[in-house]
């Protein structure tokens, strides 16, 4: 895809009054874009020597510098990193309102994978619909030269006595592989041509021709996007059947005796297991969802009573703050993602999308109905990156329910639990379970399975789910 | 996304009363898509024991046998091929009007592989849009039961006299996999659930409900869809700058004498190469495009002149048959796909979509817009199973066409190779230039470039182009 031809040279005066003009529009555009909310991310990738640092720069002058982030996405092929390889790019999103410019994103650090190259495209592709469908506003710049072009401006910073004598090295090593990298390049863009967001793709031969661009084509795109609607286009969601809630048996009982003995037994294998798992680097991510009274509280508590607090964090989830709101909705999950060893337990979770948002009408149709496969690949990718993903739904039926509320309101020490939306969330019941059985049925898989626990009895609950936990785990450590 | 949960069992008379009626509609329907002229693809997929072939039986009672056909995919997993995977798909494809059911597709052949896997989902989606943008339905069914239900049926199966020894083996060791075959299936289901074209997942655990379903679905979706417009949404291109073609340097000369010397040279050596290609079952793909009178004739013929007939086909593309006409604009393309060893040779080629199609509006904006990417595409699965793709443009210059044009008005030998046409097209020349220019930048790769001969002199012509495939051959043979 990458043709250089003849340059033709911009004269200095033409250059300067064309710049002129176009950096007062972005800074303009850039005025808007907060005015309307809108988050903008802006991708520079190119081969090296293409001058994309100072294409950047020419960027950077004409916006207000309190409104924008640059991130440098560092050469990180031989790190051990900690955490998914998608993840630093969710911590540098731009919030609505705000341009994040990244210097080298999610391309750069797919286009040196071997075995899993092609699952990262799949990856890229679907974060940059979920972006652009959350209503951002996502550029893509692809920056080349000729080889000979590229080989003339290495050498010159070869001669650079302030370049290191390693980068150096690495430079001229790339102008060797000119066609082999062009080819990956070629093949990244090709797969990620996706009719979602847009390639531009740009010769900067000449310099100056390529900062021109840059800046046409965004003062351009900006102008042409910013007022857009995102897509409105019906989703079609694979037919299939929806789990019966109805069909879990909730009659279990234990004694308290045997159930302090299997606690203990439980809750010291998995301590042991904590220790395994932080040796192998493996993050392990416990999500909680279930019925207003059902007993997550009490069933997280036994569940970390045990392991070393500087081991695992628990994450209460209620509705997002601000800070949050001002990001895609998958963006605070993301955002604690253990680092690889730890745990996570979320206490509540991005299903929130499927339910509350749903039943209550704080999301749309579309949105909702988008979520289930946005969920799914983004549990994909968690397991992809070799975390275990446990989800529970912890289940009662409306009489136990009614029963625990009633306890609570009755007793002093437990009225602070319940709230008048936990009733009226019982009025909703039905259409709860509508919800939560669709749920089940539409992202239960395999690698991020949803257990049911049965609830009615507490112990037996606090049991099955250390039970889940551990078996979940001593899978994984034989794998 | 697989739940079993407790079967509600249909009753006898239902299901006979509630199947008529839908097998009448369904065929009612069928008659309907062919006065429509609406291709439909029907692709069934599913564990073992699923009933896949009592329900596709089913269905075809339903159906006029003179409007379908049956296509199924077999397990060559450990075969050989002679063609690209998806080879013997676009041979299978509905015609308009006709429906296609595939028993087993492209997924059962992708659900194997290992290095290739997410290759393969990529090539699954790029052609499923395809299919769906060229207007036909595609609908697609996964059928699937519990662990215990499978392995009640295997067990029958294996009861039974009548399967040899060997399916009944490794039927019985699907069961024992049976967790690890759906993960594959779950992944695979999540990759393609893209928006485009909708999974049916259907428990099949009661087979009587399954088949009910099965009908339901497919009645609701033609009725739905028959008559629905295919995609108008703009689509977003992405920007790159035009090739130049006045750059291309045209007065290369050749003496007589040197040219026979090196062509004898050049022709001996394509020889000896037909030979190696043959041996090591490479295909070999030349695809001629260029001005009219630019001598692509005389220069294919100066290319096969040596070549075993055996080894080679050359296709001449004009406009497509009625044949052609009633499957998607590629489809031609993939047939005339060489067996792995042998060469073809395309005489204009599928770049008449965005040349002649294009120019003269045979092509809406729409489609010769979107073709570009999917050109690439298919080049890009050619590539992947070790093809060589070389394209050829041979370029003159539109007075040198005209000196042609008038020699062959004056010639009586010549006479038959000049058209009205011709000079019709000549008049829309700069039209032409535009399109071909935008043809190169956009579908220049490095595993399948465009090479820009200069065709003022023949001679130079034909040795410039038996070069650069032997070149090409001998690059990839180096590999």
């Amino acid at each position: 895809m990458f043709t250089v031809e003849k340059i033709k040279k911009i004269s200095k005066v033409d250059y300067k009054t064309q710049k002129d003009e176009l950096m007062l529009k972005v800074g303009e555009l850039q005025r808007k874009a907060k005015e309307l909310k809108v988050p903008i991310l802006i991708i520079f990738e190119g081969m090296q020597g293409t001058g994309k640092g100072l294409i950047i720069n020419e960027l950077l002058l004409s916006l207000d510098p309190r409104g924008y982030n640059l991130y440098n996405n560092p050469d990180d092929r031989k790190n051990l990193t900690e955490r998914p390889m998608f993840w630093k790019f969710w911590e540098h999103l731009p919030k609505t309102g705000e341009i994040s410019i990244f210097y080298r994103s999610w391309y750069f650090s797919t286009l040196w994978r071997e075995k899993d190259y092609n699952r990262s495209c799949i990856d890229i592709n679907n974060i940059e619909e979920f972006l652009q469908d959350s209503g951002m506003v996502v550029l893509k710049f692809f920056l080349y030269t000729s080889k000979n072009e590229q080989s003339k401006r290495l050498k010159r910073f070869e001669k650079n006595p302030l370049s290191s004598k390693k980068s150096r090295r690495i430079a001229l090593r790339k102008n060797k592989h000119y066609d082999e990298i062009m080819d990956k390049w070629e093949k990244i863009i090709q797969i990620s041509d996706n009719g979602i967001v847009g390639w531009h793709i740009i010769c900067a031969e000449d310099l100056n021709f390529a900062k021109l661009e840059v800046l046409k084509l965004i003062s351009q795109e900006l102008e042409n996007r910013l007022e857009v609607k995102t897509s409105q286009i019906p989703i079609v969601l694979p037919t299939i059947q929806s789990f019966d809630l109805s069909t879990v048996d909730l009659k279990q009982n234990i004694k308290p005796k045997e159930y302090k003995e299997t606690l203990k037994k439980y809750q010291k294998r998995l301590h042991d297991l904590q220790f395994e798992v932080f040796k192998k680097k493996i993050p392990v991510i416990i999500a909680y969802e279930g019925w207003d009274a059902a007993g997550k509280g009490g069933n997280i508590k036994r569940l970390v009573e045990k392991l070393d607090p500087r081991g695992y964090s628990v994450i209460p989830i209620s509705s997002p703050n601000d800070f949050e709101k001002s990001r895609p909705y998958l963006w605070r999950f993301w955002h604690y993602f253990p680092k690889f060893g730890y745990f996570a337990i979320f206490d509540r979770t991005w299903y929130g999308r499927v339910l509350v948002e749903r039943v209550e009408n704080f999301a749309t149709e579309l949105e909702w109905k988008r979520s289930y496969k946005e969920i799914r690949e983004m549990e994909e990718q968690w397991v992809n990156s070799n975390a275990v993903v446990i989800k529970f739904w912890l289940q009662i039926d409306k009489d136990e329910q009614l029963r625990r509320f009633e306890e609570r309101k009755n007793n002093q020490d437990k009225q602070w639990k319940i709230t008048d939306e936990d009733w009226r969330n019982r009025e909703k019941w039905d259409e709860y379970e509508l919800a939560v059985s669709e749920m089940i049925a539409r992202t239960n898989n395999i690698r991020a399975p949803w257990t049911i626990v049965p609830s009615n009895n507490k112990y037996y609950s606090r049991l099955f789910v250390l039970k889940t936990v551990i078996e979940a785990i001593e899978d994984h450590l034989k794998k």
